[in-house]
């Protein structure tokens, strides 16, 4: 039994950490840290676990958190982690984090986009990126995962096999991404308010969202090059899921576009075996309610023989596969465990 | 291995059946059975099956489906298994019928709240109410299994400790009832389409609700006499969930109201050991959201002292414990399996 | 032109007060007062208002205020009107208090209801309670009026015909009310969070929400004598409206209950002339979408034979008739226009 | 007074012209054409008109209709005008048509893109393309209106300034849009179920949409020359709006980006002085609720320096700017009204 202990369980992906890991048949939850709700009852905070989990809240002290559990899941701010995280912890036990403390390996990007010194760079090298269909292999054995931003995943995702095929030219690569309004966190902001965003959908973060260079570092790894892109994040009226929308210009080969047969081959040969990368049928498109609540990715691809692009979409939930799914599914990398154990969980529709 | 036939599987609580079923351990489903998808592939109607369900739809061919399945779920309109309900079947396997057809001992009520003709009667008497934590010894080796309604299911379990004990004015009884849409069904209609339900409420089916005779008829076995009860559904915008706001004029002993502590020891007596049952602590009202996709219902009361009434409320999500989920604990039941197996399903938030 | 100054314009009523005020001929606002926002652009607040609103936000100084225009809309949490009302204001010009600080006649009910000592009782008694349908007499020629609230607003039309000329059990009253969640504010509480109030319904305030002595005080007035109901709000997921489903035992003449027509007749001779109360065709159930944006309240009811009971049902949007319409119409009697006067507003569908 | 006649008035394009023009103090609507609804009272298929409306539906007889109003708006399927409009009838009476009929002047692109034939291309050349902001001067004197489409409006008015000046590269335009589902219009079907369309987000006619060469055609005026794009729509659970995220390439002077002060000179030199196109101020991105049941399109920009694009934004109503209304200033041009009468409509928020 893998003991765990969650930093930060009352926030929307720590909540959804506790729901998967409850699930998890070779998991306990040892430790229900909550800065905010200290002694009070887990589930008086989210009371969907009432009679599930019978722990109080307690405080983020990951020193002491560490002698006692096999793994750490941080989903806290940015910044908490780098501020506390030391040799110590990781001598002793695994730590997945859910910020994006240890996801850009170029500390003055990180520090430029996040605008926060960064306080422990030391373990920026040896902290591997956790999209776990691209670094499984990097990921066994590791100490500290930095798990990617949900936004990232579902962006890299959809359209990595292409990048790393060389098939699109990455210079034209635009990122248009829609997510619903849990990706904006439980504090208590005016511009959250249920009034605020139904019937609403806006553009946020224009050219310069936080997850952008965590995109193009990754996308870069893959291209053999750097990348620059646009990415563009709008707010969607519902709790859950993200959508993509990417457009790149196909490379021609021989003056002539790839066929739809050749683009599906390459998706096949990337994710064919892949259990949560869904490549879905010709003309199908994804919807995020197709993968709620789960851990899929569905992504999908049309080729425009007017305009020479392609159009490349990705849907995924992003406090699953975006947050605490890949978290598990990390955790079960890093313990030798089948990468989908705890993770079965099938689609709710409606 | 239970095997298993679903007819009706491309309704809303025929895809939960599927989402459920697939989860079960000890489940095997042979048969999707759907009129309207004739030989179409079962995830290219609900997409969130892709790559989970690799079946196509059958017809609703039931003597047929009879010889190849230990249990057979009839997710259809009323009527339907009415009209095609044999001995022959029943004596091959067992049928769980998530429509009304069999819910209602007295044929007329059915036949005047419905409008139309029972065409089997004949199994009325044999088939077994399923409202599982009522009903469960009664269960056990049936054959026919009347699995109950939504909206029923949440009023009756709301209500059912006070009813019982005698506690309440059952002539008083008002039962205000809120739903998700998803109880509406999948039909193609224009009252039931994104922009005519969002940002709405209404009531509907005002004191001719046909779920009315069959609490009447449970809550009236419950009294030991006949109850005659106002029950009135409304529409709201969301795709899951039933919430039941109740009234009733306490009944006073010795001039005095119960008091909380009495009323929640009548629950506990009731509800303490059930695992599906949750009573909330006091003060703290149902939300359907804490139990979406889930199998539990979540109840409460609060005694108004002024008025001598008790407000009890109730929350499911309708096609789950109001349907699928039900049907499935039923199954559980059926088969002498552990009741929650497969239905340990945490709720989701957000 | 009226000169009109608006506490509180920041909020959704206020807010609200400011697009009707901008498309009613006769009035100026003057004064745009917003504590919270002070010196900040009203159109960088609600920026629907862009380019249509160019000043900034004041304080909320009603002495000064008062001495500027004619009338005062004050939008403001309760309490604060009563703290700062003085004779010398209300010489000066007219207040319309959309708070609940001058509605209730008994100062000691407020002051239990509400928790707060009330600052000004000696105001209370020449406050017209503003319910304009029933009280539009008695309004002309006052100086302060107690706008109702939104849910006693709904809750008193949809039975005051029934309650005034005796036709119900008025000790069998209760109301099951439902409300949109600009009803809760623009304050930013985790509670209100688009995806803690989407996708969920509950109860609250149950047997203690603060319309509760409001409606018993103004039906009581109909009925003649003192009137004690339960009231139950519930938090539904759009963002306008308020539906009641009132019930009610039907009072027997000679053995009979009153017929649909006879029942029809009374709505009639209270509602048939009154151009903002709609009563609909038999068997058409109110809905909150059929009066979006509107001053409508839109009421019907259904008699149940079998039980005796009348439902009552009403719709308003609770930010027009509900709060800044009814405002307004306050107004238009106030200073002798047509009642309708800038409340021409057809509901938006959908 | 200027007598109107609808034809399809019961759709939500139709809907909203009755709401528009029962608030337009010159006109008087003498016909509401519906096929589906005929000698149906129109305010029982649209309830918020009850009171308001007492008509009921007509057949659509456009000849008839012709001999007794002024103006006829037709809001029908693609092909019911081109099939049903004479010479005759443009001698009686102007004509507006909501459709994409006229709209396209090449006759072969229609039929490929709209997959039918076109029955009266002879009227093609002499109608005029309603986007009022462009082309009010050639509207005026002309019988026939082609009303732009509710994406087109939008895609169109966010990116003309700059395409028109020259200062983007057009063959690297992209335009993602997304739309609230009343632009589904109000047909039955399965995939515009509240269920289905709720908690959810999907692109749809990726490559195919039928706007496209629409936006192509109205921009290749702009340009000067032909452009081909990319337009993906997609579906958004709100019921109004429309937001367009525009990408293209700045063309650089003497090697350098042009500022965000050129940009802004530009779009005010084409919209500072239209009432219903609002330039939002620096660093404000356009949201869908601030110009909800208006006639506004709110735009702005944000300059990439490191990608060397510009992210272009726009939002509106669909059923206002992008039909409904957009009808309506055409109308007033048509008939030498001030362009703004009846249009006066102040965004609802929330």
């Amino acid at each position: 039994m893998i003991k765990a202990g969650i930093i930060g369980a009352t926030g929307y992906a720590g909540g959804e950490l506790v729901r998967i890991l409850l699930g998890h048949k070779d998991v306990e939850i040892k430790w229900y840290g909550s800065r905010s709700y200290i002694d009070k009852k887990y589930a008086d905070v989210y009371r969907n676990m009432f009679t599930l989990v019978e722990d109080v809240c307690l405080d983020d002290n990951i020193e002491k958190l560490a002698k006692e559990v096999d793994v750490i899941f941080t989903a806290t701010p940015q910044g908490f982690l780098a501020g506390v995280l030391t040799e110590e912890i990781l001598k002793q036990c695994k730590v997945i984090d859910l910020s994006a403390d240890y996801r850009i390996k170029d500390v003055h990007i990180y520090e430029q986009w996040y605008g926060i010194e960064h306080k422990s760079p030391q373990f920026i090298e040896e902290a591997v990126y956790g999209l776990c269909e691209i670094n499984r292999e990097k990921t066994k054995g590791k100490r500290l995962v930095a798990n990617p931003g949900c936004y990232t995943t579902c962006s890299i995702l959809t359209a990595y096999p292409l990048v790393k095929e060389g098939l699109i030219d990455t210079t034209t690569l635009i990122v248009d991404a829609k997510s619903g309004t849990s990706g904006a966190g439980r504090g208590a902001k005016v511009q959250n308010l249920y009034c605020e965003v139904n019937e609403n959908i806006k553009a946020y973060g224009v050219a310069s969202h936080r997850h952008t260079p965590e995109i193009e570092e990754q996308l870069g790894y893959a291209a053999g090059k750097e990348i620059q892109i646009n990415f563009t994040p709008h707010l969607v009226p519902m709790n859950r899921g993200i959508l993509v929308t990417e457009y790149a210009t196909l490379n021609k080969k021989d003056g002539k576009l790839p066929t739809y047969e050749e683009i599906k081959a390459v998706y096949d040969k990337y994710y064919g075996k892949e259990k949560f990368v869904r490549v879905l049928d010709k003309g199908v498109c994804p919807e995020t309610k197709w993968v709620e609540g789960s851990n899929y990715v569905d992504v999908n691809f049309v080729i425009d023989e007017r305009t020479g692009r392609i159009i490349m979409m990705g849907a995924l939930d992003n406090i699953v596969k975006g947050a605490a799914g890949q978290a598990v599914q990390n955790m079960n990398i890093l313990f030798g465990l089948p990468e989908e154990t705890g993770l079965e969980l099938v689609p709710m529709f409606p």
